[in-house]
């Protein structure tokens, strides 16, 4: 006798893409393999934080993810190598190379040589993930890593500067960031050559194919932001066959990681899980969410937002360990598409 | 009352070019230095090792000598940084990057970086040595270095290899020595680029503008053959108006440092002082020196060239310290150039 299907929960997913950035991103990836054992994972990684320094192509949150998942990142910071060494800086410094401000670490230095080396030779992003994947993945068979463009797209910052004639000043988001922690006021946030910006090799398929798309509770601004504006991501989001999940990095009004409070207000949107929720936008109107997942702490933003049309769960969304993401990860994945109601 | 001009020494040299390669071009260097302490000294250095590995731009003997004569080198070794770490290159083997058969020690890489990144950028070879020698000699401002050429130059080697159809290869110069320890059979030398390089800026001044014009010991092959095959080089030491003076790297018949033994019979010179000096001849002939010490082991030889027109003075040539190259370059210079006789 078959087994009523009226009371089977839903199949766990099998293929599933994440959107993400670096740190909270890589974390949160984590913890989807946690929850799905079994599952092909594709992160869809932001690329728009990459940077040239001293002729190294650098994709900080490419290599965050690598080495979180590969079990080379150093877990007290969150990023950056363990056991990393500091001599070249030293010696940079030595020369009087410009910047110092960008902590190069030895090891990590490594990667960077490898991947300047396949893009001088011609090579894409994507390939060039894929053979450093091959190095860190390697008993992670099924997680894929694709860049979100294999074009060069880099985040920058105009920031108001009283020093310059015009009062304000561009700058690339890693000296923001790193050099000026994010503490000159921010007056817009513009993403070079997103417009020309083609999604990389398997991007589009693996959303088409997916049967779980979530959205990592990276930085809406700098990390989910650049993914959803390379032309055809946000389409294909929007006609994705399975359900879209978004979980918000606004825990009660303040980033757990980052500083996505000092750049939200530059695109108009409130430092709140709600405000985020609202930018991200239910696809049953214009926007991209079948559900949205904000902390316990938010209790009350979320009947706000599902009297607005995004259905929103409120639960506890701190990643303090896989297990503890898996168990958000799954209750937004059995939120976003119910089990089936009996025959 | 003046003092008798007929007994006063000849002045010690004030501008000194020395053509040198690597290692034991930096000793001898240091030499030249003690010797006289208040000559301005020109290095015209052998740029045909270079080298560019994992996109890196490698110059081993320009690097050897600014880390030799700026304190930074590994006095044991005597190549390489001292202090040196070696994360980069255990990554790079994680990687699978090939080629793991050239040491690149942490410290060393910062070089090649800030090397690699000016020439990206557009500035020639002189330029960046002399931003890297701004600080290895910023204590030392009467040395120069140059390096023979900025145009790309690369000693190959054609070795005897039975496992290709013409029973030859051409490999690089360091793989040969590096990776193959000089030991397949040399068939040719070639310096590939050498028709087209021309002298980079300052070599041909500072020979003219000489008064004491030193070969280093260096490998006669690989190191001063290159030099002298820059077009203009040895047509510019043919018409100096300082003495030439050529000192054997071959002591007792055998190279002291380096690998020249394998690499002479590969030109047709025989390895021995007596070979090496009849290879660069004498500028009374149609070669390019005006003397040529040989070690005291190496006294029967100094007779035979002597007879054969090449003025040849045997001493002690190990370089044990500073303190004894300076003894023998001065009794080089002062066997070249005797004191001016009773007027």
């Amino acid at each position: 006798m078959p087994a009523d299907e009226s009371t089977t929960p839903q199949p766990a997913p099998r293929r599933i893409v994440v959107l993400a950035g670096g740190v909270g991103g890589s974390r949160f990836t984590r913890g989807v393999l946690a929850a799905w054992p079994q599952a092909e994972v594709t992160v869809i990684a932001n690329t728009a934080d990459d940077i040239t320094l001293h002729g190294l192509r650098i994709c900080p949150d490419i290599d965050t993810m690598l080495y979180t998942l590969g079990g080379g990142i150093d877990e007290a910071k969150g990023w950056g190598r363990r056991d990393e060494g500091w001599l070249i800086g030293e010696e940079l410094a030595a020369y009087g190379a410009e910047p110092t401000w960008f902590g190069l670490g030895d090891r990590d230095i490594a990667t960077h040589l490898v991947r300047t080396q396949m893009l001088g030779n011609g090579y894409p992003l994507s390939q060039v993930t894929e053979v450093l994947a091959a190095r860190w993945l390697a008993d992670l068979p099924r997680l894929r890593v694709l860049p979100m463009t294999d074009d060069r797209v880099e985040t920058h910052v105009l920031i108001t500067d009283s020093d310059t004639a015009s009062g304000r000043r561009a700058v690339h988001f890693q000296e923001f960031w790193v050099r000026l922690h994010a503490a000159p006021a921010v007056e817009q946030v513009v993403f070079v050559g997103i417009e020309q910006a083609s999604p990389a090799p398997g991007v589009l398929d693996a959303l088409a194919e997916a049967d779980l798309i979530l959205l990592a509770p990276s930085n809406p601004v700098v990390s989910i932001g650049p993914i959803l504006a390379v032309p055809g991501i946000r389409g294909a989001l929007r006609t994705a066959g399975a359900p879209v999940v978004g979980f918000s990095g606004i825990l009660g009004g303040a980033p757990v990681l980052g500083m996505a409070d000092k750049l939200l207000p530059a695109i108009g949107v409130e430092v709140s899980a709600a405000g985020v929720g609202r930018h991200y936008g239910p696809r049953s109107g214009t926007g991209i969410l079948d559900a949205w997942l904000v902390d316990a702490a938010d209790e009350a933003a979320a009947a706000t937002l599902a009297a607005e049309g995004l259905p929103t769960l409120p639960m506890p969304l701190l990643m303090t360990d896989p297990a503890a993401t898996a168990r958000f990860v799954t209750a937004g994945a059995a939120f976003a598409r119910p089990p089936r109601p009996a025959a």
